[in-house]
């Protein structure tokens, strides 16, 4: 079977009528390889196929979650960074880096201003802070010429670590600085270059909608808007206002429209689009809205996007993406923590309670042994 | 007898045969003794018929951890100082030196920079904390002289404090930077000087795999490489490639050509050896590998091996050096608590987790009344 644990796709929806003989099975699913070329992950014109449906995100998050295995080491089950953090915004980034790692990531890394990195660090010794971004105040007095020395070396401490890495997530406390915001667009350039996935969330879509190019046509971005973001996205690329009539239609234009990147519209229920497919998480979560969720859901998204590059191709395999199929997982499973925290605290949950609802939550949906 | 707790030991082989008469064991004892010079725990002859095996932990805990007693004072359960901690790392040295600690040192010293110092000290007001290191950006402006007078500064700052550890563990969080490394150099050195032994870590064995003499015939040595680390040194030393096949015989091979330093590899099973025997610590440990856990190895064989040198020579005593028995009794602990934090946790295991549960798998093994 295609159809692995519900997983509603749009592969698995074709070959489930194929013939139950196995050697003709064989060959309809060498004929669709053959038609998807060797995107196994992608199949383009079957996806095309397929219609919004909700996702069975608790199937989702059993596939791509692997098993641990004594023989593996430090590093195999994931090395994530943080692009963020900066003198006003500190928060941020530590939630998107610890969620990672309460995943169940190895390694979890935040590049961020030398004023944030004392205070990131603090929160947590199980991160490793790099103090290495730069803010305009501390660059006004120099000359351009010393100015562009300055990137070049913020450019060259996060490129010297970025093969090393499984997926970054961008933007999370990141700020506004001008000079901080054209070092982060050369950075997704480099992330690019070394075929890195990323996530984009907070001040990194204030980036990306000005400058749509950064995550144009780049099947590895993921973007990860809340509904004022959106709104500014939509408006900056379609040239409309959000037709919430039309949700599911217009996400998927919009993300067909920056070349199949992969958005995850946040609200009451999670939609997430390529610009092929469209997906929707509705699962219950909580009423809180505590600052801090959205960060959560982009080290989340970072983990399983990574995880779910690691499947293996094959007859059992999901035809979603990678990033459609670690939205999906990181949309459930903040969800289902938002929801036993909110249990436990009510009114009074913070951020810090839900992170620390990811172990049970997704103990309770795929066990670890 | 002299096999204590099922450890099995070159000594206690021989001895063990011996007539039982204890006039006669005695005067065979001091042959012995005299045979094998004043390295009681050392001796060579009789080392090397012995065998690998499967070490037993949980005795040697037993047989190291000293006993509880009101009349003693600060500072005899050890005294323990991690050299580690830079701009970019503060949790590696945090967790060695708060590991010590939690199982039972009664002081936790950490040298490491000024940017590092105050973050350290904002994880744990346990820990002393020195901020004496420098990297090579605080000192560039400075003329050679004016470098050398501040490297003699910050070697004399250690210095000081020398005679008063148990044990040092160098390298967790330490950085790459060349003047911190040489630095870093020299204070091993002194420590040679003053006979104390050193744990070697993280980037410490980056410096000690580029300046073998370091550490070369330093029987007071214990260096913990991981896969990556191992390799290099293997690389480094053997002038070849690691050899699963034969792991236990090269391991052998390697820890003879550094002149009898200890070697604890890390991985599936912990392999440990001097360059005579060969033990492994292959028992339950947790398949979770959050980055982390090779510091409160260090900081634990830090502790065990300063308790084991002060096992008083006798006839119950274990033949095998202090370095040996630390590393076995640290991997034994490790897995224990890896595993207790496993069952609780599970994927969402981290560092911390395990260290809040070094306390109750010592109790376990070894009742403190």
């Amino acid at each position: 079977m295609l159809v692995k644990h519900g997983v509603v796709i749009g592969l698995g929806r074709l070959t489930s009528q194929l013939p139950s003989s196995s050697s003709v099975l064989r060959r309809q699913q060498f004929l669709i390889r053959a038609l998807c070329g060797s995107q196994i992950h992608r199949p383009k014109l079957i996806r095309a196929m397929s219609s919004t449906s909700e996702a069975d995100a608790e199937s989702v998050l059993r596939t791509v979650t692997p098993s641990l295995d004594l023989k593996r080491h430090k590093g195999q089950a994931g090395k994530i960074a943080v692009i963020g953090g900066c003198r006003e915004y500190t928060g941020a980034p530590y939630f998107a880096a610890i969620s990672a790692l309460k995943i169940g990531a190895d390694l979890s890394h935040v590049f961020c201003t030398k004023d944030a990195a004392p205070v990131i660090k603090s929160y947590s010794p199980e991160l490793i802070v790099h103090p290495v971004l730069e803010e305009s105040y501390s660059i006004s007095q120099l000359s351009e010429e010393d100015q562009r020395t300055v990137q070049d070396k913020v450019l060259g401490e996060v490129d010297k670590w970025m093969e090393r890495f499984d997926c970054l997530v961008i933007g999370p406390g990141l700020g506004r600085d001008p000079f901080l915001l054209e070092c982060v667009s050369k950075i997704m350039l480099l992330a690019k270059k070394s075929n890195v996935p990323f996530v984009v969330d907070g001040d990194g879509l204030f980036l990306v909608t000005n400058s749509i190019d950064l995550v144009n046509s780049y099947p590895l971005a993921v973007l990860t808007p809340n509904v004022n973001e959106y709104k500014r996205l939509v408006q900056k690329v379609l040239n409309c206002e959000v037709d919430e009539q039309n949700a599911e239609d217009q996400l998927r234009s919009l993300a067909k429209q920056i070349g199949g990147v992969t958005i995850l519209r946040k609200g009451k229920s999670d939609l997430i689009s390529n610009g092929e497919t469209v997906k929707s998480v509705s699962i219950y979560g909580s009423p809180r809205r505590c600052g801090g969720q959205g960060d959560i859901l982009s080290g989340s998204v970072a983990v399983f996007l990574s995880w779910a590059q690691q499947l293996k191709a094959g007859p059992e395999s999901p035809s979603e993406t990678p990033a459609i199929l670690g939205c999906i997982a990181a949309s459930g499973l903040l969800r289902k923590a938002a929801s036993l925290a909110f249990t436990k605290h009510k009114r009074s949950t913070l951020t810090s309670d839900i992170i620390e609802c990811l172990g049970k939550s997704l103990e309770d949906i795929c066990p670890a042994s």
